[in-house]
């Protein structure tokens, strides 16, 4: 949670923190400026004071909204020193060098978030390193500072995530009616008395406008059938004709409007009917699901609930990513992950990330699958879920999981 | 263009180039993987030689779709190598070991590409250093590489990038005939004879779903009128009224669905009618764009058009970035910009940024714009053109330039 960000500073020894990033949407800044609509800008903090944020002139007003400090880089004197400058690299330098000067830090290690292009980011570091010698800008891998902030969310933001999950909801039965409303021609799902057929790409725009109806994008949906279905991260595609008895996997993660919190769920369906060998390992991944809520337990390791899935699975017969690793069939990811400003967060619930522990106040995916991409068929079920202040692990998602999705007349 | 990336590679002395960032959109992967949908993944590419990209098994299939040679990383060893590295940062440097030595490169200066956050990258940088001091992986301040690839677009950009404009006028010409058909009731614009107001928030909703319904997707807009109008960035208070007579600046930047090519269009309204004020202001905004459009050569550096620009405004007694550095009001923002892949690309139209030229293949935006917040209004005009192999800069954004919006029936 935010509150504990002066406490992680003096974990990590960081005298101040910088969020300067380049175009393009970044969760920390988003996380810091509460909701403000604000293209670029310039975050500052000194251990135990309070957050200063610099904008251009054209976003102060924007900026406005945070109800943070604001400043434009006009007031912070960086855009006349501009003029003296050409070399592109030195202006970075000497914007970050004033907005630290304005913070009061002088010296020390400074925690440097935000995200740019990679060769951007070393070309400005090794300037500071020559530039800026009294300070010591700190790299960090995953967990960063913002990722064990984000590990635990705070009321607000456990009510703005159900929220999204319970309109999430609305969507998925909402296309889960559409399919129904539709009437088969042998194996084939058509629309109208000719016999033409219903697409993936039709059903992913009945999403996406529901979505919107509902304050929400898409992020670019899963909706893949058959052998597409086997892979996990295959998005489907869009010209192809549904068919009765695919296994179709629908994995919708989309955020609020323009950037902000996620869902994320995962559902499997067959139009009609279900072949037997989809059922049996349908049945084997709600298994799964069970045996990985019963295994959940507040301050109990992520990777022991990820073992509990890998024992199942092998158990069965299954290859997984522990024992046959970068294989491509059987279980071939981690259980899940968590969730929030971005799609995937920590938590991971991995066997092979093996740092994070359940707290309360997670918000996170639980996910197992099969896949099958030979044979032509693969299975996911995925609801998220929070840690209520109680230690309970508690579904947002609270949509059926029917595997068979009945045509209303067949 | 694609085709100079081996030269400009040879320009920087480059052995081989590495795309590898986190997750999150990524305009170079998505400009080398042709348009396939993968969350991550390294391309890795020797100067000569072929791209490689590499990816999960679960994206695989996707992967496929780029027409690249592919790979997982369980086929690159990296699965294996990965269950005896526990240090995060010493899994990235395995990774990026091993896809540089299956693209052949021992050794050299590597050029390294994609987006991530700034924590990670200083720390895989600073661990790549030290464990892999063969290899020299080299920063890049703006314009990199890839930014001066994507300079100039090819013959199947161009067309992508005026069918999205022709795509987004019609969404223009939509939004017009929806505000024109609503009722005046005194200055406010009223969706019904209770004399409830039609908002800033209905506008944008109808504006999302035309996008939809066209294949593009909002990417923040900006509808901000009156003393918002007058802050370049401000997007817009979603409950205020539309009201006659106050300038609405409308900035619209939609791309393509899921990621892709965007356009970029602004126009300002008047419902109603226009004071005085706003439509004097709106002639010189109007003028300005001429005086570009007049400015523009082939070969011509970009500050030019910027500065005959400036010179007008000055020359009319309005205050400039380069009269008042930091400067609230006036001419507060640079010319215009490249677009394509992302929003903002080089050439920048600058007085700031010198050194940049303008060439066949450009698509760039033009929008010159004059604001005054504290008198209540701003003015900005905005297309975008493309630059023709006749060396011709032609306007993709054909949509009217009316300042005012009448109702049908007021």
């Amino acid at each position: 949670m935010k509150s504990d960000i002066d406490t992680l500073m003096t974990a990590r020894g960081l005298d101040a923190l910088i969020v300067a990033g380049g175009e393009g949407y970044d969760d920390v800044l988003d996380y810091l400026v509460n909701g403000a609509h604000i293209t670029g800008g310039t975050i500052v903090k000194k251990r135990g004071g309070d957050f200063l944020l610099i904008v251009s002139g054209m976003e102060i007003e924007e900026a406005r909204h945070s109800g943070l400090k604001v400043m434009t880089y006009g007031e912070l004197g960086y855009m006349q020193a501009v003029t003296q400058i050409t070399d592109p690299l030195l202006r970075e330098v000497k914007k970050l060098e004033l907005a630290l000067q304005e913070a009061g830090v002088e010296g020390g290690r400074i925690g440097w978030y935000g995200r740019n292009t990679v060769n951007e980011t070393i070309a400005v570091f090794q300037a500071l390193q020559q530039e800026l010698p009294h300070y010591e800008f700190v790299g960090e891998a995953s967990p960063s500072l913002f990722e064990e902030v984000m590990l635990t969310k705070d009321t607000d933001e456990i009510e703005r995530l159900s929220d999204i999950g319970a309109r999430t909801v609305e969507v998925l039965e909402a296309t889960w009616d559409f399919i129904a409303s539709h009437q088969a021609n042998g194996d084939d799902v058509v629309v109208d008395d000719a016999g033409n057929p219903l697409t993936i790409g039709d059903v992913k725009t009945f999403v996406r406008r529901a979505l919107l109806d509902r304050g929400l994008e898409d992020t670019d949906m899963i909706f893949a059938q058959g052998r597409d279905a086997g892979y996990p991260h295959s998005r489907g595609q869009s010209n192809m004709p549904l068919k009765l008895g695919q296994s179709i996997v629908f994995d919708l993660f989309p955020r609020e409007l323009g950037g902000g919190y996620h869902h994320d769920v995962t559902r499997t369906w067959c139009i009609g009917y279900a072949p037997e060998t989809v059922q049996k390992t349908y049945d084997e991944v709600m298994q799964a699901l069970d045996i990985s809520v019963e295994t959940f337990g507040v301050g109990k390791p992520t990777h022991t609930m990820q073992e509990a899935v890998l024992d199942f699975f092998e158990g069965n017969g299954h290859q997984t990513q522990r024992s046959h690793p970068g294989g491509l069939k059987g279980y071939v990811h981690s259980l899940g992950h968590g969730l929030g400003l971005k799609v995937h967060e920590r938590p991971s619930i991995s066997h092979t990330r093996r740092e994070d522990v359940f707290a309360v106040g997670n918000c996170v995916t639980i996910e197992p699958g099969l896949y099958y991409p030979e044979d032509g068929y693969g299975v996911r079920v995925e609801d998220t879920f929070i840690v209520t202040e109680n230690g309970e692990l508690v579904s947002i998602t609270p949509f059926k999981k029917d595997l068979v999705l009945p045509l209303k007349e067949a």
